[in-house]
């Protein structure tokens, strides 16, 4: 039997099954530690080996300049959303954010707090089609602190993948999309993701931060949101998220070892390009995004009958494939294909979207 | 060969062997779910009953009444050190601290961001003698907006087991003694934990906090950081980390089936009495903590001699016990031992240090 068991949950996400056996193996022993991955200290050599290592191949794989420091801290993204402007805010009076949907508009909320918020126009929302994602035709106020995107959103499945470079910081939320798109670093002034989606589990993120921001940071930010100690100390403040930091090594050595980030980017488009063929060949659904902004990694796709996507829901559950809900503020289905997505299960998915 | 190899650091922290295996089968595969619980969704029916079995076993094991809410958050005690001043401080002027050595100051000194620090004063530290921790002396100011306290300190391995109840909220770091102290929570208004000691990996903290409190909390608090949305959301506000979580509910589940707070007491009590004993006899260590608070949980002795140490601490490498190095502000041994850590480590720890 074709074996295509498989998680199409939006995050956390399926990991590699080689990562998951390597992991099973270094739970028993780790390196010539003596001990379990699960206790190794984080003041350990081989702990911070694990810290440079997955420096160093992020820097590789995205050929990141020198300017910027790579850096893991506790907490998902959600956390970042707060910590992005204690960080960067300064002196400024305001800041600007993209609006693409939900997460965009969930981080700008947040920044609320700490400044005022300056929408930018980013989709269209005509309920019919969601359009026009256009770097031209952001205005962004050049006094802002800083210019905050998210250029992929797992709810609606909205991505875009080019940018417009801007005289102030330009701070993307990757958290769905790194290593999935092919970033060119300097055009952004900070990088962050949560790394449960593309590079690991629930409970760290990275942020990779052009070194000259790091001195704006507020004084009242709690001491673990800081990014310039974070620096000062190579991510190791206090006791970090060890396992999770270690999990994300792995994830970065795999997408190294299958060909880096052109590699995922060429079969991530793969397995959307199969997907949405499929839903916009069958009349039964329908996929509101406009072609140019549909995500590659979160397609999303309703019916106008709800019995064709519980029948669908039933028949992939049957094949072993899970994760297929639409997220609760949208319905319908949501395929999330990150990183460790076989297309073996995709062609399988295909043919059941054929036959609803 | 009797098996003796052990970890005994002062955190991240030994995992029991039965826990450690059932870890590795559920990364292959969890329950019924079909995935790994690597990949396990914190939206989950799943991750929705480890929360609630974590919950439901920490209250019973400590006998927490109704009015207390038990949380979990992303980060560690640090985190939690901003956390409690901007959970707790409300329209007070001043907030009191007890200082027992490095890390209660360490506390009061990331709370000074928010509120004036009053030290009362715990342990007379004469550099020959650490001792005298005694309730009955602290003068804590009334409108204090909380006492915090610290009832084990990890680094010179000082311990107190008695408080005094106050007016004021009384708030304890737990971190390396919660399930190894029994503890009369309605003495406190909130007691919170790093788990990677006692019951878990890191990355993670559990807070038990008197519901009353929580509408205390300032507005400018980072959305991650407020207790008042954790109670709300039991815990899963965004992407929380599910894996430690599930180790957590692992270890609750463990220190249950064996006997629970009590038993975990007596065999502190035992192990540390062994290693105390062998100390102390000989001339070679020496401890400076006074016996009322010689902590049972990390024992921290040194030498005038540095080559006594140093070769204490490779006969023990040789037997396969490592982890032994004192912490870089105390140097010397600390023998860190968790509920983890079996009696026959502690044997074979304890024959070395007497053939010293």
């Amino acid at each position: 039997m074709d074996h295509c068991t498989h998680y199409f949950g939006a995050g956390p996400a399926a990991l590699p099954a080689e990562v998951k056996q390597k992991i099973q193996k270094d739970i028993n022993l780790y390196g010539d530690t003596g001990n379990s991955i699960l206790e190794l200290s984080h003041r350990s050599e081989q702990f911070s080996s694990i810290i440079t290592s997955a420096q160093s191949l992020l820097r590789s794989l995205y050929a990141i300049p020198d300017n910027y420091k790579i850096i893991f801290m506790a907490g998902g993204a959600t956390l970042q959303f707060d910590a992005i402007p204690l960080n960067l805010v300064g002196s400024a009076k305001h800041a600007s954010y993209l609006d693409t949907g939900f997460w965009s508009r969930k981080s700008a909320n947040l920044a609320r707090k700490y400044v005022d918020v300056k929408f930018v126009q980013g989709l269209i929302d005509s309920r019919e089609k969601i359009c026009c994602i256009d770097p031209e035709q952001w205005n962004v106020d050049p006094e802002s602190a800083y210019f905050h995107v998210t250029p992929n959103e797992t709810i609606y499945g909205v991505e875009f993948t080019q940018v417009k470079k801007t005289d102030i910081p330009l701070v993307a939320d990757m958290t769905s999309c790194i290593l999935m798109q092919d970033i060119d670093i300097s055009n952004y002034g900070v990088v962050y993701a949560g790394v449960q989606k593309t590079l690991g589990i629930a409970g760290l993120s990275v942020v990779i931060v052009r070194e000259d921001l790091i001195e704006r940071v507020s004084e009242t930010t709690p001491e673990l949101l800081r990014y310039d100690l974070h620096v000062k100390e190579n991510s190791i403040i206090n006791t970090c998220p060890v396992f999770a930091c270690y999990v994300t090594q792995l994830m970065l050595d795999w997408v190294k070892r299958n060909g880096g980030v052109k590699a995922m980017v060429e079969q991530a488009n793969m397995r959307a390009s199969l997907l949405y063929q499929a839903v916009d060949s069958n009349s039964k659904f329908v996929n509101h995004v406009c072609e140019n902004n549909r995500s590659v990694i979160n397609v999303a796709f309703n019916s106008s009958d709800n019995g064709v996507i519980n029948n669908l829901l039933v028949a992939a559950k049957k094949e072993g494939l899970t994760g297929l809900e639409g997220h609760r503020n949208a319905g319908g289905i949501r395929v999330s294909m990150y990183n460790g997505t076989p297309m073996g299960a995709v062609h399988r998915l295909v043919e059941l979207i054929a036959q609803a």
